[in-house]
């Protein structure tokens, strides 16, 4: 023992040292090449179950497991929404303006059939192990004093969303927002509408070239086109690529990865960026620094889709952690319409895990107590149909609830700057230890 | 009239039509070429006087103008931190703590003598417009009921520094609080201490490598290497390049840009991007999404010293966006020990100025009124000296405070989408219309 602590006095003025010898857990670890064997079964487990997971977004599947909402037989219709090209977009809503025309030339004025968008409208579909929409539809016609302003607004959505066909450009919300603040008089009322207009219409909101602001970074082992530039992510440097708001001018996707790492929080990512982690573990990392924004989720979809590779999620021990599992998971019931499109299947709950606290011996003063409103929200995913369906899932956050204990990814922290690239993911990945 | 409006009919299927044709003060718009001419002068002046307002910070300079606080003759001593190499924090550190231990055999026990941050301690230096640290020092002994934690925590945040210098590596303030929880307690505790430690050491936060998570995106004519990866923004898409948290690892800047584009939102950016402003007049664009986060007012600076190239700043016309345009310019408070290396000399209020509102029609319903809170900031903002220097500013400022209206940069979407790319920045540039 004393020679060991003088054998690191000695080695300590050296910058190549390596101090963490004694980490718990890192004799363990097994050489790397070991390790990507592992991965490599979990790539050839993805590459051949993802067509059939894809919902047949893809190419078609021999698989006969059930893909789409049609192919269910479900006892409530339910209604799904679709990418259509712009000139589609244009086209559907010149036929519903010409019917709305001969509507009123036929004395009869006009209303629009708005599908319902409530909760009561909403149905977790566990085959699809998403949530989707129901086709209840409300009537929103013009000669009503109470609709009168809304079908209004919906017509003059309508008609920017023409605008922006013809002139193939994007803009934001906000940007929709602000052509006629007096008819809109605030956002949320002209957002409504927008989603309104795309279940209208029966397409995505990214179909409608109206985009969110962009948050999300990736870096790693992935090549794509952005608007018909080719970018590189294992030569992005440390800041990594933003993505794109607009993914419908994202291509030519191409990967030598094994698996594509979802990390919740901006801290983690860079880490992992810093350490190349994606150069000893061949990878794509991606966050949306905290919150899923739509960017994000539909590039990481587009990425499980079209490289058809595993995806393990790095979230922090804590109910938002697994929320925003969910989200990219299954769905925001906000946006549930849309579900096909925005979601990704088959995410792997990698850490950190409730368990993993005792088992990596997080320390005691790096576990935070969960509030009230913490454990309410734990108590209320229980009840959640996509943690329900997933026994480790349930074990896991029965575990969180019980202990009434948190942790941030970074409380790995305290076994070193680099622990959670050099011990903690590799460890996991070693024991493929995913949920 | 009845012939034009025929005409404007005829065109409206054809996507490449142009219905903004009657827009305001398009018709007043030159070729691009002369605004190219007019830009051209903005550039030459900028490189010949940058050096000059280069506060020595790049190559020496023939100019008689005052360029360090060291060439003043301020009545008060000021104190400025300068970036140190790794090496160098390490050895300032190692000296620090050799001292502490003579001072400890000698039976004197020990203390820190840290630079107060307290804003009694701070100054705005008109000739160099920005606010520095006076040379007040309090003590902060280990023998102190009063400072024995503090101290204790200086001390562990030495180490951790020292820890990064040897592994050279960069990680995040929230992965110094998790080392020790136990004595930070919170993590407000960690980074107040981390800014102590660069005050005693004499260095900028990035020297410590502790870094911020990254917010900014750039794209447009720049080129650039992030961490040894060559990052050309001529090829980022629409998505551009997330700026990297850490400016240490930027370097071989070059750009054929003839100004920078600072522009305080994310939707103005997308705009910009997926027109390539950049490519109809030379620029490099950047963002930092709202509040200037640290990277990006690094990255802003090394640009404007690297390349010599004028800053356009495009704000919100409130308070907040010249509150923005400030902290980009002058620095603030929190940091001002840091002052010369986080801001930005000479940058120019392009728009959206107060004044714009009523000279570009701004539609009444897109101005917003401003609130009791907004005006006053916006009367405390007139007190401030970095205002009080620039008599266009004051008088911006008093025309908002007086018709207590407010705009943001998207009201421009209000005369179509592409007004901002296609005719405001355009014509701003034109006229030379900055401040």
């Amino acid at each position: 023992m004393a020679d060991k602590k003088l054998k690191q006095k000695r080695r300590r003025p050296d910058p190549t040292s390596d101090d963490e010898s004694e980490l718990p857990f890192k004799n363990i670890l097994k050489p790397d090449q070991a390790i990507l064997e592992t991965l490599k079964q979990l790539f050839l487990a993805a590459t051949t179950t993802t067509t059939a997971a894809a919902n047949g977004a893809s190419t078609s599947s021999s698989s006969s497991k059930p893909l789409t909402l049609s192919d269910l037989s479900l006892s409530a219709t339910c209604r799904e929404v679709t990418d259509l090209s712009l000139s589609a977009v244009q086209s559907t809503i010149e036929t519903l303006i010409l019917q709305i025309a001969r509507s009123i030339l036929a004395g009869n004025g006009f209303s629009f059939q708005v599908p319902s968008r409530a909760s009561s409208n909403q149905l977790y579909v566990p085959e699809l192990d998403r949530i989707v929409l129901k086709d209840k539809t409300t009537l929103r016609p013009f000669a009503s004093l109470s609709t009168v302003r809304k079908s209004t607004i919906t017509v003059k959505i309508l008609s920017l969303i023409h605008q922006l066909c013809l002139r193939n450009i994007h803009v934001t919300k906000r940007d929709l927002f602000y052509t006629d603040v007096k008819l809109f008089q605030d956002q949320t009322q002209s957002d409504a509408v927008l989603d309104d207009v795309a279940c209208i219409l029966g397409c995505t909101r990214s179909s409608l070239n109206v985009i969110a602001a962009e948050k999300g970074v990736v870096v790693g082992r992935l090549t794509f086109s952005d608007n018909g530039d080719m970018i590189d992510c294992t030569k992005m440097g440390m800041g990594g690529k933003a993505i794109p708001p607009n993914i419908d001018r994202v291509g030519d996707m191409k990967s030598d990865a094994m698996f594509i790492l979802l990390v919740e929080k901006d801290a983690a990512y860079i880490r992992l960026a810093e350490d190349r982690f994606y150069n000893r573990f061949p990878c794509i990392i991606v966050t949306a620094k905290g919150q899923p924004d739509v960017a994000t989720r539909l590039f990481l979809r587009k990425m499980k889709m079209e490289l058809k590779l595993p995806v393990l999620a790095l979230v922090d021990s804590d109910p938002y952690g697994l929320k925003i599992l969910s989200v990219y998971g299954c769905g925001s019931k906000n946006m549930s319409y849309d579900s096909a499109n925005l979601t990704t299947p088959d995410i792997k709950w990698l850490g950190i895990r409730p368990s993993d606290l005792d088992k990596y011996k997080i320390p005691e003063q790096c576990r935070l107590p969960m509030t009230e409103q913490d454990i309410k929200t734990g108590k209320d995913l229980l009840e959640e149909d996509f943690v329900k369906k997933n026994p480790g899932w349930v074990e896991e956050l029965n575990l969180m609830v019980k202990t009434k204990q948190k942790a941030e990814i970074q409380a790995l922290s305290s076994f070193g700057f680099q622990y959670l690239s050099e011990v903690y993911l590799p460890l996991k990945l070693q024991q493929k230890d995913w949920l």
